[in-house]
């Protein structure tokens, strides 16, 4: 039965993740996630544990999709803006991440699995600091703030659709205006990682 | 009576600010409202309408007050920066406006008072238009997306702050990060609105 049990459990994640995406986690119910499965509550429990740790589960799940999606490939001018680009086309194509970290922003407390995310960042921000050091990109921002705001560049969008579409005239449904939001990223994305001809460089460093 | 009724519809109003902020719409309830308020509901109903148009008013009573606050005075390079900073520091101070405008986010349909607003983002946009027609700042990116950019790096600490909690290693609490984060912020709209010297500009325009 090893099968039938695997393809329960993927059912319950899949229904998880729609309902926490729609949502949110106090808004969902164990009992919304099974009866959207078609399983019993009880078993939930028994694989799951508790919504919390489902819940935990969900997001990790699709953060390491998008880990595994986006990929820093280099450290140069072009990888920087390609990077933004391909992350922009993640959440333009996977609106439940941008409600899950949206949902997790709403809510107070410690985010879910801190550790083992915080550690992917400290990672990539590590990475954009050797790029900085050997000179492949300028070192005049912190990395860190840089890391998080080629984020805020690519998810933006997807997190206040409504705002985009009042500011640009045209909505996600728009494949014209999709292009031309990625081609304003990833030339954003390398005009952050390049000294402006007019800034001295250093003015924004931090420890 | 003319104090009273003012009272009572200034109660109201931040008793729904508290209430929608924490809440949102769908999980907010006109009683809980009222009852925060500690006013009779039928009264609330009287003077406001229902639900959705005190919302609205909330929200747009919001931007209006961030509008007043942040002001775009000039359309250098210099007031580009200090626009950002300030549009940082309002939201950082301001964390129900970004709660609102989640909650937005998440909901389908179209956004409050959409036409006053669309109106005031083209007025902004149309600003930073004719600054890089002027030549004051750069004309590579299209402005309406610089706009939209803009807001992102402002806000966008205050929508995921577990995220960048995770990133940078420092919480909305520490003084000196968020010192650090407004810095990043200005230089990062500098940069957005400098052509990057191995950039050609225009190459991310747009019609």
């Amino acid at each position: 039965m090893a099968w039938d049990t695997e393809g329960t459990r993927r059912r319950l994640r899949d229904a998880a993740l729609v309902e926490f995406a729609t949502h949110g986690f106090d808004g969902t119910t164990v009992g919304a996630i099974a009866a959207r499965a078609g399983v019993n509550k009880e078993r939930l429990y028994s694989y799951f544990g508790d919504k919390r740790a489902l819940w935990d589960l969900v997001l990790s799940t699709e953060l390491e999709r998008l880990a595994t999606a986006v990929e820093l490939t280099g450290a140069g001018l072009d990888d920087v803006g390609e990077f933004a680009g391909a992350t922009y086309d993640y959440h333009s194509t996977h609106p439940e991440l941008s409600r899950l970290l949206q949902w997790e922003g709403l809510q107070p407390g410690p985010p879910a699995q801190a550790v083992t995310r915080t550690e992917h960042y400290r990672e990539k921000v590590a990475r954009f600091a050797a790029a900085q050091r050997d000179g492949v990109i300028d070192g005049g921002l912190d990395p860190a703030h840089l890391v998080f705001a080629l984020i805020a560049l690519a998810a933006w969008w997807q997190t206040v659709p409504q705002l985009a579409e009042m500011i640009t005239g045209a909505g996600l449904e728009d494949q014209d205006e999709r292009a031309q939001r990625r081609r304003f990223v990833v030339e954003a994305a390398r005009r952050l990682a390049s000294p402006p001809p007019n800034v001295s460089p250093g003015s924004s460093s931090t420890g």
